[in-house]
């Protein structure tokens, strides 16, 4: 157990909490619910965001910016959707010293803006599909926050996509949901159960949502991506038609989908321990720190410099690394300090490893501690580094596959909401059944799933033959 | 002369606009003041903040990000600060459905919240320097916009750094302008005259404001990025001080930075002709773009894996291609698009091109036509984008030296903003001299010069001698 942080087993929000902090990813800001997020923070999100990135350009999809400020109007213009977002609106009344004629909005999101644009922009089939992302940031006015979770602003991206038939979007819908879970599995090593929501938890404006829901150190489940296919709702509500190829007048189909810095706090809930965060080496941002210990000048010069060589070594081998140079804390400090930080993997050198040209190589998960030559740590390094990848992500399966548990009544599923877990059953209740269970249970149905262990069963509340087999849990 | 597009010659400002719109690089929103930044746009400004992103990585910079909304009681603690930014800000009044206590504002500039935040984090001499910087959206209320040059909200970076001495803070704020320098020269071939700006123009709260100046096409100036040297302005009204190495507590020495997508403006009116954009290779979103033509089906499927192959040819060489795969318009139509769109190469492959192993190249700085073999193609187009982004360099210098002219008198100088083009002389007059000179002319001091041809001389205006020399323009 670090200084300073709650242990998981004592209170496992307050120890998300300091361990956030205390890793320095974020920081509480005097703007109530607003956070700030810190460098090392901004440098996870970064490594997400690039890999996402790269993953949307590779499937045609092009990046875009859009106006933060809506007219009130435009939201509602789309029913459900004004409903859905109303409640959590920062809406702008002066503007350069005036009263505005019209209050803007803040965008908790950009479909009303973005529809606007596209009815310009869209004419005919040749026109589409029009697959537009966007980076920005949101406001939705939250009045329990928590940090990277749930704040009133956040960091996101949002596609919107433009089709012209309804093949087509529901493809599209079903594409990003799959590049988000590669997103979750491969990168953050946090595995993912995809499926469809009800139609209570759907988005605002969408005919179907789905989502990935991963599974917390706590058993809670965190929804860490969306993607909708919002049918013609957004096309009927902005008139955007296109004359298709046997020169008749249709509306557009549609998709829009996003994930938020909020997979910065799911990484840490994924692999964090009491000693802080343990970061998936694939976006880590170091992977190695080197920590040089010396105890007077001569052997300071002797030391820095074997560790330079060793970091160009690793430099030139593509992997992201940091040297602690810092020379008014202890080495002590430095291991606690990169621990709470989650690097992969420490090396620490000094005089007596110059000697025997080694290194001390220490691995974040698990804590094993190694002597190795240069030679064998520089031909190792890749490997290892791909070996915590998918120790942490096997870890994760783990747990879900534990504590994943088939129930065939309503108080079995009871007893593990309560005693923390995913309840997986078959379904075939309303809307008012869920909310009745949520009352209940605190529970809600997190996924229609996609991967069932049989095509069909008994519903657990109604006693009704169905095919959607769902997940029931707490979720953040 | 492209369709639909003013030329230069008749009306600059509208030939700007035009060319903007039609080369799809942004496009008037439906929300007064602000833009949409189209995929093409945006591909652009990506480049250019890629880079930018690099070289403030290499300097030890490092981003993070701070809340949008700032209580309006922040702003008010810099004097200077709130007298300048106050007439343009955006107010949010409401969240959630309730009044706010205190009204927040949407950041115009984030010195005040981050100078708050970094009371918190900034205790001791082992905290500094801190050298971060932010990629965000700003909002500034503006009455008279322009596409990308003046928007109520834009993007930028703001980097703000807090430092020991103020020896380190103000080598920070030139380091800074330099590399702004560097992306303006190197990157968007656009030189730049770097210098201070008088007391009458600095940024709201500054001690020291540095500015890159470039000449448009128009021959006005456009403010390109700028630098400030802030002192201990922002640390005394956040009350930010450090304990030095001598145990006595200090305040912080500050710097802030940041250029805008007004750069996409910029390469605009530096480059561009009445055929539309001209880019710079080093930041075009495509270098090379491949127009197969073929006449039937048989023709479409030869050329278009003769275009294929080339296209990977030219991937493997790292270069930034796009092959041009419309079937509903003619390859005419798509000469014009990509001219328009600024592409630098423009390659047509058909039947006979084929028959020959060759290809047509044409480039679009100045127009030339050339058929070449694959090979020789190949192995020249490297050299072929260094050449155009070499030569658009050139161009503007000579362009830059060729209308700037000394002046001796204030009436030289009204003849020179007049006829267009950039004064250069000596300068020690007051603010209320620039203001009267910027009534009478329109011109205003762009910069006290870094590069002056003379150490001292004599003031235009006041005749007094003076080190200062200036150079006086219209300006955007």
């Amino acid at each position: 157990m670090s200084k300073g942080v709650t242990p998981q087993s004592q209170d496992y929000a307050k120890w998300y909490t300091d361990v956030v902090q205390k890793a320095e990813l974020a920081d509480y800001s005097p703007v109530k619910g607003s956070m700030v997020i810190r460098p090392y923070g901004y440098a996870l999100w970064e490594n997400i965001k690039e890999n996402l990135d790269r993953m949307f350009k590779e499937t045609g999809h092009v990046n875009a910016y859009f106006p933060l400020l809506i007219p009130e109007s435009f939201l509602k213009k789309e029913a459900e959707h004004v409903e859905g977002f109303s409640p959590e609106l920062a809406v702008v009344t002066h503007g350069g010293g005036k009263v505005l004629e019209e209050p803007l909005v803040i965008r908790p999101t950009s479909e009303t803006i973005i529809w606007a644009m596209y009815k310009k922009w869209i004419n005919s089939y040749r026109d589409l599909p029009l697959l537009i992302n966007q980076w920005a940031n949101v406001v939705r006015w939250e009045m329990r926050t928590r940090l990277f979770l749930r704040t009133t602003e956040f960091l996101w991206q949002e596609g919107h996509t433009a089709h012209a038939t309804e093949s087509e979007a529901m493809e599209e819908a079903i594409k990003m949901i799959n590049i988000y879970k590669t997103i979750a599995e491969e990168y953050m090593a946090m595995p993912v159960l995809v499926g469809r929501k009800t139609e209570r938890e759907k988005f605002a404006g969408a005919v179907i949502t789905y989502s990935i829901e991963a599974m917390m150190g706590d058993k809670k489940a965190l929804q860490s991506g969306t993607s909708h296919y919002l049918g013609q709702n957004f096309a009927k509500a902005f008139d955007v038609r296109f004359q298709n190829e046997q020169n008749t007048m249709e509306y557009v189909y549609a998709t829009s989908w996003g994930v938020s810095t909020r997979l910065v706090g799911a990484v840490v809930m994924s692999h964090g321990d009491d000693k802080g965060l343990i970061l998936p080496p694939k976006i880590a941002p170091y992977q190695v720190v080197i920590v040089p210990i010396w105890r007077n000048d001569e052997q300071k010069s002797e030391v820095l410099s074997y560790c330079d060589k060793l970091a160009a070594s690793l430099r030139e081998k593509g992997i992201r690394l940091h040297l602690d140079l810092r020379d008014t804390i202890s080495p002590g400090f430095k291991f606690n300090d990169w621990e709470m930080k989650g690097v992969p993997l420490r090396i620490e050198a000094g005089p007596k490893d110059i000697e025997k040209n080694q290194v001390v190589l220490v691995r974040r998960l698990g804590g094993k501690k190694e002597f190795l030559s240069i030679s064998e740590f520089l031909k190792s390094v890749a490997e290892r580094l791909d070996d915590i990848q998918k120790e942490l992500l096997q870890r994760q399966k783990k747990l879900l596959k534990e504590n994943t548990f088939d129930v065939a009544s309503y108080d079995e599923l009871k007893d593990v909401l309560e005693k923390g877990g995913f309840a997986r059953c078959f379904w075939a209740g309303t809307g008012d059944d869920e909310e009745r269970i949520k009352e209940e249970t605190k529970g809600t149905v997190r996924v229609k799933l996609f991967e069932k262990t049989a095509e069909s069963g008994i519903c657990i509340l109604t006693g009704k033959e169905s095919q959607d087999q769902v997940i029931f849990a707490k979720a953040y």
